[in-house]
């Protein structure tokens, strides 16, 4: 049950969206000698934890809190899952 | 086959390490009345895109990654997924 309890908000950017993390990270890559890299997408993951007397339906109420704190809506995308 | 040239990265504090981000969104959902929410844990996710010609089993050359560059082991875990 405690399980269920559990939403993960995964936050990524949307498709053509420049990512100077990963940019950064894949320029890191190549100066260590990983040229077989040819790019690196960075996002975030947020794991909230509910009170075990919630009310409601959590998918919707991550979905709420992904979009109204987490995730930018102009650049970012979000996807909720239980656990 | 292009499915399989991709590595995910999941990076993540080790249990019992302080997670300021964390605590700073579980602040500010309280401040926007989501009281339901006990804790917030971040962490972050690389997706690595390969050449498809790399040779080698790619797996370990992620975890290779992970441990050179992408994760501090002082304060973190990783685990590693193809896609």
């Amino acid at each position: 049950m405690s399980q269920s309890r559990k939403m993960t908000c995964h936050i990524h950017l949307k498709k053509g969206v420049l990512d100077p993390q990963g940019v950064t990270i894949k320029q890191a890559l190549e100066n260590l000698g990983y040229d077989d890299v040819l790019e690196v997408r960075s996002s975030k993951v947020f794991t909230l934890t509910f009170r075990e007397d919630t009310d409601g339906d959590l998918t919707l109420r991550a979905q709420e809190i992904c979009r109204k704190l987490l995730a930018n809506p102009v650049i970012e995308q979000f996807t909720v899952e239980e656990g």
